[in-house]
């Protein structure tokens, strides 16, 4: 059995906690957090063993009455690995004065940027690169899911170039302080956005090949990706057999009724999902088409949730526990009851 | 003065209504409305002639103290062109069963669909083309954004592909009742959209080189498009000089604090635009970018009044008021206060 750390039970860590508590082949050692707040309460109800994430800060975990184990140092060295969940930007200081020091592999998510990390991490693109590696970066949840839709692509045609327009949430579900509340903003007001270049990281013959613009708008259940991806020939026909043989993405009709983000999630909640996760990446079947030989489609990306079986592959793959990512999908999937 | 009856007097038609009013050579006659609602006796406190765009509806004006002078009917024969302002859909009827039997020349608006009409109205495309004629439609707003924007690229180089992805506002500001609330909604799922063929009825040149997805997000202000121009070559510095030399577009700059379209109609309220309306098209400069001859950048249309200037100029177009266009967009934003 791993052993696996969470540093940062937040909206990410709470999720890969129990992700890995479901697989048979790791378990939760500790979940840390910077503030006793209602998280912090619910991880120690759950059974976490919870450690403050900050030497120091136990006495105000004791004082709200909250079951406190010690410090993050007190646990990392009995850790096989560390899922660092902290706020973007935090992964990069925690991987030089925590991880690095203690000789500790860790995977940081994709708010962190890439060059503090050996690699980027997809299931599908690079768990082989990962393989054994020390300090990885679980991409972010628009990079995932675009990764899994150019893997489908890929395997079905080549990808001359790819531009995609990301129409990005304002904020969480949770998030009450974030907008927009009424506006669409150009966020980055630049283009390209960074998303491309991201995307590149993963699948690096694909850096000069995709460019991407991003606008947020006033809505917290997902993002929207509107892809436009010239090949060298395909057809509609193949492109959504491609997306149904390829793992974590799947095609959803408007006309039955899935017409929206709203109610891909009332799909997420009827179907029984924790927390309404979404871990696969819906496409739009009415929007595929074929003109030209470029590929135009829609999709959409559950923020909070795409990422995390991702998470528990790498570690998988860091830790060098199953060498064939199909397998550690497959495990992964059955274990979370995600379908394919 | 060219006398206009505006039949309907919503969204739009009060917005023409009070653009004609402003011009030298053309009056209102009278503005029509089904309903005895706010704006019918706003149109009467402004000192419109009311009249009923319904026969016999007379008397649910009269029974709110609303001062109304008749029905359509006994106007429509002063006037010398109708401006069409009902709802999308309304106006193919009013075609057939009112300005064709009258034979009267009427404006309609983008709701409507080409086939029903002789061209397709936009003062910079096809002001020549629609000179004399009968029966125009003056294209949506989106259109009519999009028509400015490939005009001002299409003087500095020559356009190879147009690609689009329109993030279109939920609902207007004064409407409650639509949605969505908390959603993205592809809209229509199927890609391409209408909005690119749209476009062609004004440039049929374009009509193959231009291709649209849609998508519907929770905001009133402001549509957004993110646009992917595939040219035979030019520079940031050339597009962004185009644009300048455009009328009715300008660049914005999210540096300056105009960083979503919620900062973008706070500038309108604040320079003290009537309704806040952005008759202009707002480009973002940080978004003009050209890699591999490509152009991208993201522009913001203002759904309400984009159009307003537009049917002003169609106006003398249809009635030999005047024979260059250029004269008349100058005209028509001189009246306005339009700055370009």
């Amino acid at each position: 059995m791993a052993k696996v750390l969470i540093n940062g039970y937040g909206s990410i860590g709470k999720r890969v906690a129990d992700a890995v508590s479901m697989q048979k082949d790791m378990e939760v050692i500790g979940v840390t957090k910077t503030r006793p707040n209602f998280e912090a309460d619910m991880a120690v109800q759950k059974g976490y063993d919870l450690y403050s994430a900050v030497e120091g800060r136990e006495s105000l975990f004791e004082e709200k009455g909250i079951d406190i184990q010690g410090n993050i140092f007190d646990i990392i060295e009995e850790a096989d690995i560390v899922v660092d969940c902290a706020p973007g930007g935090i992964g990069k200081d925690n991987i030089e004065n925590i991880y690095k020091k203690y000789n500790k592999k860790a995977i940081v998510q994709g708010g962190e940027k890439a060059p503090f990390v050996e690699d980027s991490f997809n299931s599908l693109w690079s768990y082989d690169r990962c393989y054994g590696k020390n300090i990885i970066r679980a991409v972010s949840c628009n990079t995932t899911g675009l990764c899994r839709t150019l893997y489908a692509i890929n395997s079905t045609t080549d990808i001359l170039k790819a531009r995609v327009v990301l129409i990005r949430r304002g904020a969480d579900p949770n998030d009450a302080k974030r907008g927009p509340i009424n506006a669409i903003v150009p966020n980055p007001p630049t283009v390209p956005s960074h998303h491309g270049p991201d995307v590149g990281t993963v699948i690096p013959e694909f850096k000069d090949k995709i460019i991407t613009s991003a606008i947020i708008v006033p809505t917290t259940l997902m993002h929207m990706h509107s892809l436009m991806v010239e090949t060298t020939g395909t057809t509609k026909d193949d492109v959504i057999d491609a997306i149904e043989k390829t793992p974590r993405i799947f095609t959803v009709s408007a006309e039955n009724g899935l017409d929206s983000t709203a109610t891909i999630i009332e799909y997420a909640r009827d179907i029984g999902r924790p927390r309404y996760d979404l871990w696969e990446i819906p496409v739009w079947e009415e929007s595929v088409n074929v003109v030209d030989n470029e590929i135009f489609l829609m999709q959409a990306v559950h923020q909070e949730s795409d990422v995390i079986p991702e998470n528990i592959d790498c570690i998988r793959s860091m830790l060098k526990m199953e060498e064939d990512n199909i397998k550690s999908i497959e495990m992964t999937n059955k274990a979370m009851g995600i379908l394919k």
